[in-house]
């Protein structure tokens, strides 16, 4: 895995590092196609928003930027992880001193399978409904997402609620999960955010207490809403989920994946989740 | 900061560890007294639980408990910290593979300095309460703490929540704060537990929700129950901690630390503190 630590080719890190002791940091994901990063000034404005508010000095963007685009440069296709870190301890404890001095970590990784998806659903048919049936298959998770205003949103290195729903997810018979807050409220997947679509239009769930406030998320409600779709942030629970005609899960990995089982109830319909990725230009390859 | 890497003298662990990428580990820190580590059994019970829960494989034990021991030896103090993390990811993504290799590290830290002390704290006085003032200023944190039962009592590596706090705490004027849960039970300080005492007895906050379950909380549940001193484990409200006669924090750092100001509230009694003490041997230093 090619790697920057830094700016320095690296592929270790201080065990002094509060990433590590204490997941003290923030990472990105970024989707990298024909040698170029994609939604990369939305990735960093998210990083430098999660830097103010873990008072961690945002690092060198200039460089950073630099970094990203060059690990992406020469690739088909590939993910970019960026990892920023408060850096090494210079006290001992979860209290920074304030003199720490940032890490961060530019690693390519390759593009991952997606899962396999039935043979119809590679084009929107134009023969109705029926025709539509795709998707992944998503069940609930039984892990819940702990409440913190401090944390929800950001994209932080704290993630073992996500490691130990994927971890139950192994050999579930399941694509991904969604999970609630520990409320009952339905948040997002284990690495992707969730849209729900019924006769009043296009909704997602709030991340004001838990879940990852994501790329791809901010994209569909910036790009539904300039199109004229309505589309609202709201509360979700589990009746909304039982209730929805179409569910798609977002990340800027799979772009908008249409949902096809939902805890095990079928979902006929992707039109939504076909007609804004083709307005955003996230069709998977 | 010497330091052991799965049994070898090192400072620098992979980038691709899960400890890193998302916290997914457990860690302790011990106390060393006289060159020798103190309730170590303890310590390795509790992270044999956590590799449990995890599902980390438990690494080396006979190992685990000699490095710990090599590098305590020698010193008149010291913090030995061991962090056992999955290992390395062989796949991207959340979900482990379940192949990874625990990596375990144990680094030896000098003691820390205590906060300062009114000095007539230093022997409780034999001549009433008000020779006792004495303890810590405590504060309530802002900061609260999510809750999940499926990590709540374990000491892993998503301490997030426990740095914003201590990152409050600079300069406030206060040596620690308490924390409640998201639902407003008071839960623990920041890096300790909490007892409280009030004319029915001895209790600290059940930490099913949230919350480390603390060597040294155990160490002065179990004393206590020995001793025939009345105590329990329940729900502490902000109510409860108005009317506490004496409250006082416990880690294995600061043995039963008495709380001398409680959110601005003076306690003068530390007798309960100082009879547990005594009875664990967990005196300061």
């Amino acid at each position: 895995m090619p790697c920057l630590i830094n700016g320095t080719v690296a592929d270790s890190i201080s065990v002094a590092d509060r990433g590590l002791q204490y997941g003290d940091g923030l990472f990105e994901t970024i989707s990298c196609l024909d040698g170029r990063p994609r939604w990369l000034a939305l990735h960093l404005q998210r990083l430098l928003s999660g830097c103010e508010r873990l008072q961690i000095p945002f690092p060198a963007a200039a460089q950073l930027e630099q970094e990203v685009r060059k690990l992406a440069a020469g690739t088909a296709r590939c993910l970019v992880k960026v990892i920023v870190t408060r850096g090494s301890a210079t006290v001992r404890g979860y209290g920074p001193s304030g003199a720490e001095s940032p890490t961060r970590i530019v690693s390519r990784y390759a593009w991952p399978a997606a899962p396999a998806e039935p043979a119809d659903s590679a084009e929107p048919a134009e023969t109705g409904d029926a025709a539509r049936v795709c998707g992944i298959r998503v069940g609930l998770s039984t892990i819940r997402l702990g409440e913190n205003p401090a944390l929800a949103g950001l994209k932080h290195l704290n993630r073992l609620e996500q490691v130990l729903a994927q971890q139950a997810l192994r050999n579930s018979g399941y694509d991904e999960v969604l999970m609630q807050s520990s409320s009952g409220a339905v948040i997002c997947a284990s690495s992707a955010n969730v849209f729900l679509v019924d006769q009043t239009g296009l909704y997602t769930p709030d991340v004001a207490l838990c879940g990852v406030a994501g790329v791809m998320r901010r994209l569909v409600l910036e790009t539904a809403a300039a199109a004229g779709i309505g589309v609202r942030v709201r509360t979700v629970t589990l009746h909304d989920l039982s209730q929805a005609q179409e569910v798609f899960l977002t990340n800027v990995r799979l772009g908008l994946q249409p949902v096809g089982w939902l805890h095990g109830r079928q979902l006929r319909a992707a039109q939504m989740a076909w007609r804004l990725r083709e307005l955003i230009g996230a069709t998977l390859p």
